[in-house]
């Protein structure tokens, strides 16, 4: 049996790449889109849209009512997000939501009413799976390899250095190790800044050039070994199956999980 | 309090980094050492090791009913390793054992007698933390990015391709992942072994090259993400740090525990 | 002063990115571009291709004739190329093309007008500088360092392995070392093909997964040391460079070069 | 036909790994050590040493005029070494020197003795060989791909920060591109040091961890490519190489080289 599918963003950049997943994966049916500026359509007229006789509705409460829907994947601004979620879930469809915009208050009251309501939630600022993969293990290793640093790698476009997922690491790793003072208590920078950034002990290393992508390493350091966790993220398919992965979960759930990591097993 | 240590084997390249580390390791204290040939010395007198007032016996019975010690750790061969986690196991003393050498009978044994005494006992066939560590995040990772393939690098006299480590990667991630054939149906090898070696559809790489020690990286790929694990082992002093958690961990048991990566949390 | 610059082949892949690139860097200018299929328009009436008033011919000689080029950057096919290079030449416009397709004949003839008029011309199988550099530099350490192994990571929908690159880079090493068995002479495979692909002593390992783009790595050990020169390429930006520096280049020249190497110093 | 070679120092870290060397390598004959201690002795009565019938020197001068050699390799202190290559040079014996100690007054010295005796003499600070080609290969690559950046890894109780071949490559690359601003101009620190050391807007980044040994990796970005060099030096046997290669370039030539990338063709 399909599980059946709501979309909402499906213009966006990473709600078009979710229009073609849906639309491409067996166990998955697409039966609706929202989109404010296009109800009343069905998406093969919607410029830059796949060729479907899915509809579109510029109205959230029509679409609940008139659609029959398991899922509702949102992919658009946390405040449409949050009003999307809270009638899904009033109508019993459950919402998958990629952001990192919520308010502690909105995730709470999301929360009441997923458990109210019994209808499973998951909202996860990052879907990209080997991401979070790669700080699940990372807060493991240093339970065992307390020593470690971070390079992480972007296009020389990007603004701020650390990168966020550097630091999110960094917060993951001291919340499994005891905060610690790495290398030589003597050592020395002979150019200001060669150590790197440092977050309760642990350096960070940021590297900009162009044609990179997005990349972090994490490197433990113990006597006559290393261990280093890596990922390479090159474009929003990465998402993809954390969507995926996480429209599945969700079926089974009964109440709001937040993180992708807490349905990883 | 000090955790009072036996070694049995403190001349082998093993058991003399161990009798190194547990003499710097503030929370240990090596009160005798086993050992057929230096009976009755002291191990200022056996060559080559430290110039320790510690009683050296050839009689592994006369050393546990003369010592008052907490933990064994034997790093002699497997069937005087049985003997002694026997009779130690009668004697209240835990056995950390670095073997990969037991038959399932032994270890059946040893477990029995463990539990009886309700004295704990840890067996573990590789004591690299991070070695273990990669094949348990592996092991993890292959449920969510189940494209896998294995490359391991090791100096260039290594006779046998691939690794026992590679294999028993491969075999850990089987137990996680459905069977797959990977890579493009139709794909075609121009030269023979291209696409490397293949257990149960994971590719697995062996180089051989002067240089290099033992490495090995398992890389996982997805829709626009690659993750990466990779650990590197330079030197013996990799396996310390598993024998030092092992004894801490076996203190608090009371039943054996087969295999580092079930001490792991 | 701008180099004054002629596009034959806008509308593929390669040449539409060359479009863009030709546009926004300052010292080049875009005169003209030779496409069968829309002479007589200027750039901006033709699909997919940007709002620029530059005239297309479908006539190459008619051209060259109306047009005051300096260099044409050819991306069609191979034998358009040849055919527009040959006449390029007539007219003294300097040829630059992204082939491997030419026969010797072809090259030999285009060397020989190339000569004859004084003018310069470029083919290059490779645009990628990255690439290109990597692969000289294995030629060059292959001789200090002769034990090498290489491997190559693309998507998994690619059908050969290995890769033409590492073929290529296989090739040149052996113009710079001796022909020698590398490993241990006793080595045993427990799994066919662990050792990958041979060629000439060197091993090639070809790893195929999804979100790999195209990547190398060329490994050099000796005693207690390994150097290790790798490439990763993620789209076709990576020729443009090549194409820009072959462009400069051209310029200076008065007979043909074959390959982007001969113009690296 | 074997090359006759002094060591001179052959009880230091060096000196004892140059021994071995030359006893192993079938075109290599050790003809006579000088160690200031060990005068009127035989290799085989020196605590630690080969069980050799080589003949040790306190006085540098009877063991030249005494032995009949081609080659002396000196594996001392910078003025010993000063001391032992004059006088080497004035006996026809050719100088293979391991020192960064020599200051240019020295270096002139032996040159204009070299040259007029028409000896060949080998000054290297580092005889890498890995090492060597990394620097070059970089200086080389940052023509076509300006934008680099640097990270070198050491064992975490090294003191300085960044390692002398971080600087070292800098200055190299330095000489091949102009000075450039890299990343964007209005990039941002979240976090002090997390961009790294700068060095003519090359950015070098140190990672310390126990277990790593001496690693560097330089990292070329351009448009969709990143071409990187990486070199792992795991002990002192990386510097036997560059000492072999040494000796057997010196034999041709009637001059001094100082640095083992000018013998590298």
């Amino acid at each position: 049996m399909q599980i059946k599918i709501i979309i909402a963003g499906p213009r966006g950049k990473m709600g078009s790449e979710a229009v073609q997943m849906v639309n491409h994966e067996d166990s998955f049916d697409l039966v609706a889109c929202i989109d404010r500026q296009n109800g009343g359509r069905t998406l093969k007229d919607v410029e830059q849209l796949p060729d479907l006789d899915v509809p579109v509705f510029d109205d959230p409460e029509q679409c609940f009512q008139e659609t029959d829907a398991d899922v509702i994947i949102d992919l658009t601004i946390p405040d449409a997000g949050f009003d999307h979620s809270k009638l899904a879930l009033l109508y019993d469809i459950r919402p998958v939501v990629g952001t990192s915009g919520f308010s502690q208050e909105q995730i709470d009251a999301l929360e009441d009413l997923s458990i109210t309501h019994g209808t499973g939630c998951i909202i996860a600022p990052n879907f990209a799976v080997g991401a979070v993969l790669m700080m699940q293990f990372a807060k493991t290793a240093a339970k065992y390899l307390p020593d470690v640093e971070i390079i992480e790698k972007h296009h020389d476009q990007k603004l701020d250095a650390p990168s966020g997922t550097a630091v999110k690491t960094a917060n993951m790793i001291q919340e499994s190790r005891e905060s610690k003072q790495q290398g030589n208590p003597n050592e020395k920078e002979l150019l200001d800044g060669a150590r790197g950034a440092e977050a309760d002990g642990i350096h960070i290393h940021s590297v900009r050039l162009p044609g990179l992508v997005a990349h972090q390493e994490i490197l433990f350091g113990g006597p006559g070994q290393t261990l280093t966790i890596s990922h390479d993220s090159y474009n929003r398919a990465s998402f993809m199956e954390g969507i995926k992965l996480s429209v599945h979960k969700v079926m089974g759930l009964n109440k709001l999980v937040y993180g992708l990591e807490n349905i990883l097993e």
